[in-house]
């Protein structure tokens, strides 16, 4: 059984990440999307184990403990990670596994699970970048020019990722993905068995 | 204007890296074949420029002397070789270029043009290349078990190139090729630009 590809999908606030990864797992129906374990309580109708695993925050620092996180951050009092056992069960079934997450969060994964694939997706433009977080209007003008400052900092980050792709069609980017995931699963790196094999297979003296 | 990838083709005798290269650049009409230098005598219909660049073997003599060549060989007396100045106009168009040739070609391209992307195409087992290979049905039983073997032991050069594209149908290779390309095109150490680019066009004071 071949291992499944650990697809990290990251950038800035408002470069789209969101929709991409919702448009590439309706393409891609074998693929999962990550499960993170929060401390904060459930919402109506969330789930446990599909929107997120619930757990108190004395379980949730165990498993800080027993190094059971690929990333967590507390964010204003709860605790948010990404499960390792979750994700490694899922790829050795051979699933693709779908990760969206801000830029920290991606930086931590790619320390502790260098195999993964780091996508950073930007902005056809910065200023489009800023529009199109103004135009989310949920916050007063002052959070979204911090928040887009952060932004422009971020970028520079994305030399520690694998790929970038620009949201200009989010078409585009949909397929940009699904090529990379395609050409990454041909890398001579992630196909060493099969190398074996071929050599194991031959029928020479 | 951005740089054209050279994607260079290679693998055993019989992996069928001769019609995966032409399906491909169907497919791709803005990409062009690299044309080779020679000294062997042109036949009749083969035109300068086109099938190959045709060249005394003095003048080929000096080319190698100026480091003209990404690769070149001697066989049969013959010289063959990739002119340098040749691919690289056509990359700096923007157009890439594709390069069918063996895998001793290949591993000579790769220590002048790094920058390349490097695919290896294998017969979906050791059998099937042995099949193909009779089945050429061109040369005497022992020239074949002697160019099996050879193939044999080449897989082991598998580890110095990129992509490892099986093929089992032509079809999915020509797009496991189509993805490594686009791919490739993604890759953030091949887009420095852009991201020059989106961090000088901020807004940020």
């Amino acid at each position: 059984m071949r291992s499944g590809l650990l697809i990290v999908i990251s950038g800035p606030s408002g470069a789209g990440k969101g929709t991409i990864c919702k448009g590439w797992l309706e393409k891609n129906s074998d693929a999962v999307l990550s499960v993170s374990v929060t401390t904060r309580p459930p919402r109506p109708n969330e789930q446990d184990g599909k929107n997120y695993f619930f757990k108190t925050r004395e379980e949730f620092e165990a498993m800080i403990k027993d190094n059971d996180f690929l990333e967590y951050a507390e964010v204003y009092g709860n605790y948010y990670g990404t499960p390792r056992k979750y994700v490694q069960q899922q790829l050795s079934k051979g699933r693709d596994v779908v990760l969206e997450i801000d830029i920290q969060g991606a930086l931590q994964i790619k320390e502790r699970f260098d195999e993964g694939v780091f996508i950073f997706i930007v902005p056809p433009t910065m200023e489009e970048l800023r529009r199109r977080n103004v135009n989310r209007g949920t916050e007063d003008p002052d959070a979204v020019l911090k928040r887009f400052k952060c932004a422009f900092k971020e970028i520079n980050f994305i030399r520690r990722y694998n790929y970038v792709v620009v949201n200009d069609s989010v078409n585009d980017a949909i397929e940009n993905i699904d090529a990379i995931v395609k050409a990454e699963k041909c890398r001579v790196d992630r196909n060493l068995n099969l190398i074996a094999q071929l050599q194991g297979g031959g029928i020479c003296e």
